[in-house]
């Protein structure tokens, strides 16, 4: 495994990202995020693999070939966060570390996005820093 | 973009439709159903883009790449209705009018079914009316 | 019976059209919104009597008395839709088709309107889209 | 405008006041009671118009009616505070200051007496101080 | 007061008994079941006034003149059974023995039909037994 | 089958009557409650048995062995009322008409009274009478 | 302890069987699946003891009794099931695996019997299988 | 009445004390525990009748015989402590002063052990303290 | 059709197993898992098609498609038991009888996993039997 | 005891009057809020002790030490309103007269400030007149 | 640490006994009831601090204070018993075993007193014992 | 303002870090963790203000002195997190950017502990990574 090898998941709709209700995630699109993300990485010394998936059964897919991989993921999981209890088993199911984070603060959103399926079985979560909250997760993983 | 151009989206298991549970759902199957909504459009000089899937992954890239091209949507999102935070994201993200319809009265069965995902980041929403839900949608956006 | 006879119901406040809360309900009044209607079905060849009433027993009595004479009811029971068990009842025990319809779309408001007492017994409901709600339903009445 | 005019409205069951369940409202009847509110009024160089109604319609009529006339309405809507979306959207629907006010302390009584379907819609709320909850209410618009 | 003389009041939508939802009331027509409850009251010396209402506020004052006329009062509230604070703080209000009976056996029928909100105002409640409901109460007040 | 054969059965703690809680139950005793009931069945020439449990098996057991005995029963339940879901499937068992009755009026004790596991599989319930619950079920069956 | 020894236990109301609600549970007498399940338990060279109780403390005095003689329990609990901590508690007590069967599939009846109190308890449950619930369960204990 | 004379009930399965769960319970048997509440009661002069159930009428009728016998009742109801609404009617129908125990602590453990039907009728509650919580009950009633 | 073929559907994150929270689930693989099963289905002279998915839409097309082909399913929807409407809407689609199982009793784990949005239209469910409960299906569909 | 001596509690947050959330509060600070409502007293020749306190036990102790110096206690008990129980218990054990006050409206804010911990065991409530609130209670008390 | 030497805690307005609700609480001052508990001690061979506090914080704190010089704590929380977490975890965070104490029966009072926050990370509760409740906890650590 | 300074809060019962529930906490005591901190903010050339506080009124006084001198607050508020409107509040006052930390994931313990009050008002949320949690806040703040 190697030891700074990250992998970073976006969930549905993220594509969108910088079109969309800009109000709440920003002007910035998923290519500037991924970049800034890549290049943020790169001061820390880390490799990362980055994919954006509008499928739960992707997501599900991805985590399950991350063991022996990397060291860490970083899963916005968008939309499924409330919902998906496949993606809950398939981070318990593998032993990689993984941290939630979201772009706006899930807390001050419509309540049904106050609950998170996945928090319980995630190392922790980062949530209302917009692109930092990635940036903050790769900190996490620098030592 | 075509002023007259209407994508109309079928949700997971009505591609049984006229087989399934003909009691709650009638004895049209797709087929019929889909030709209707046609003849009925082209009385009103309009062009539908009319699909059906399983995949809620497949609805949420059908609304992501409607942006520009239609006027608006008519989506009968099924099971999808009560459970898809993915496709109400994805319906907040697009700038396209979206009318949400039902064949059947949802508010006539199962109590999970009396809420909707969708309704409050839809336009509207046209319930019980069997095929003509679809075409009365067709109607409002006929002017 | 007059095929082609239907039963317009304004509920509570609706009488105040066009000066109250604009944001929600826009400019129309109900002298306005009813001649629209009024000429819709004109051309739908049919024949309408429309009132408004304030009072639950009012509408419950008008209900009673549709019997036999109209092919159909549209009502908007407005702040009735979510505590009127009489109104239910009303239309439960005639056997003309009742049709719900809402100006605005009901589910983006306060959270004690997203429920309807009225739904689970109407043919079906067309909430959302303004005055065009009336419209729709006329629309299916019209064959 | 007589911007020293003010409506006050007693709702349902009020008329027994002085006979009705005494240990909770006192022994004052209404007509007391509006002989009290009117000679404060006076004293303040205020004019009232008082009613007392048992039908939700005629408060919701009373408040339709109330545009241009009255600086200031005060209502007691009794059993109507805890059920009737009626009169809080004809609260809503006019540009009239509406002030809530209760004899009796309804935080004190049945649990579903604790819920105002109209506070959040009126300027205020006054409960609890028994005739005086309407005299404070005067004592608001004074200046 | 005439110690034989019973009020009986009949709610909203009752005026359609015997033509409305036959399975669940049966065929008698509320004229038929007026004459059987006047032939038992008969027998057993008693003098009654019977009326049917459709509007709450009816109810409430009829209930308010009942005080020093009726040694007590039969309700079958209906659809009010279930939603009226009115109606119970007129019970309250006035020193009248109140019984409430219902036709259909409420608890066998749809969930919000299970709570009265006269039950714990009244003496009693008899449910379930068509129109010997009202016989019943009758019974109860003869002695 | 007697056609005038009916069985009385009392539930938990019934056989304290009239020395307990009498501020609820009044002062009768079970034995002179059973005389009542008696004399006012042989004036209606009906012939009872009456039985008093505490245990929720014994009733089970004596609703099962009325079937082809007895033309009804008639039961106060007491504490099995809100729990029994036996005594309920005992109920629905057997083709016997029940009638569900209360000395008291349970919709003004504690909330977790308020509920009847047997109400909806009773043919109806007499409720809050005192000793007169019991003769108006007698009344129902009486013809 | 018999390695092939296997305790069966119905609950209140199973005496029934076959006369009782036979669109739910079938024309089978419990002397007839008595035979059943013991002519199967012969094929697997099983021992049983098969016992019907109404009363939840015999079903809790059976299953004390059962340590060190039976190798399992068959429970079909009937109304015991969602009402009884006693019967809970008696199979956490002993060290003998519990298997909990239903005749009928207890999750398309009323919405209080979709909660088992003793599933947390038992090995596993086994529900909707007509007798054949019993028979899968002795397939269980075969090896 | 002898005044030194203490009735002490335990519920259903508490006869397997000391071989069921014993990491909640202890490896104290039943007859140990009665043992040494024996002689802590001979320290303070009073007199023991101990009674084990696992039924619940034969607790009820445990404590219908207790009044004029006992100055005090202790209860450990167990399971039923949850569930019996009959022993709480039975506890309010007498006027013996009773005091519920719990060995362990009920407020570590499952949800529904966390609410007693009879709290609220008993003059207290000790609760967590092993076998001690009978012997503090004792202390209670010393003088 | 053939009369002995049986559709068996593992859900998401069940290609783990055996290396994924063996403390639930155990250690067999899903191969080996199959291979047991396919064994078992040969000695009852069965013919097997087993497929896994981790896409909701995979496992209503695999449905869709079973109709005229399998005289039943055996499905372990995992985390789709507790969330997927559109794999319920897809059972009660078809005709094929259809049963749940789970490999961990659900009822001992996450309170969230106790509610399965299947079991009502599925024929019945066997959960807690580890492996078994893929062979007692199989054992029901034996005759 | 002096009988126009009045105590003016604040709760916590309220020295930031005027500077914070303005759009609720106004930019009144609380130095010239006391300063009016010092102002207004000398008019009613009341006298006012006037104290602002952020901590919850300050406050305690504050209505503590009142008995028999003030005839009534004007509390705006801000965020310890809607969780204090030690306030509540203060004001159910002294013997003084307490208004509750807010300057905005509570039931037009988060769903948790509408329900408050005080109201129960207050004279009365007064919320949502501004500065206003605390004067009106000040008339309350000035006969 | 001194074997005998135990702390005693009254909170919120417990400073007050004797003068506060004294049909709840008793005639009984603090310093009568700290004398008792005091002499009690004495008899047991008991050393004890006895502390009472309006401020969570300083029972937090006293709490902390406690390690390695009490054998343990007697905690009466009063108000806080319902809201505080801080001082739950103060209790969770010290290994000193802590005895819950009510003087009132706390399951006979308001709703929101029913639940501690306290009780599942005490040892154990005592409750409704009125002075007694301290003398049993004393007599707990006796030996 | 000092563009570097930020202030760092420890909430109730933090003091005892390292001593208190190792198993949740680790076993860094906090003075060690303070040093930690401080030495991680000096390599990012930022001044911190670090207090812990077991009183929630320091903590409001603490923020609200706040206001004009620091960039940014780091809160850990503990217990206080789940209960306290007053902090909340006084977040909501001050403009400064607070960011809510936690040692341990609040999502995998108590029910009660997975709501914050605070989350709402603060810019964002880091959970679960230990005394990182801290680290990445600064990080956050470093440009």
């Amino acid at each position: 495994m190697n030891e700074k090898k990250i992998l970073v998941l976006h969930g549905p709709n993220l594509n969108l990202l910088g079109t969309r209700e800009t109000d709440i995630y920003g002007n910035i699109t998923l290519e500037a995020l991924n970049q800034e993300i890549e290049e943020y990485a790169k001061k820390l010394n880390m490799i990362l693999d980055i994919a954006q998936y509008n499928s739960e059964s992707d997501i599900v897919a991805a985590i399950h070939s991350s063991a022996g991989i990397y060291i860490g993921i970083i899963i916005n999981a968008a939309a499924f966060t409330h919902t998906s209890v496949a993606i809950r088993d398939a981070i318990s199911a593998v032993s990689v570390p993984v941290i939630e984070v979201h772009l706006s603060n899930i807390y001050q959103r419509d309540s049904f996005r106050h609950h998170s399926m996945l928090a319980s079985v995630c190392m922790g979560q980062i949530t209302g820093f917009g692109k930092k909250s990635y940036l903050l997760a790769l900190d996490f993983f620098k030592t």
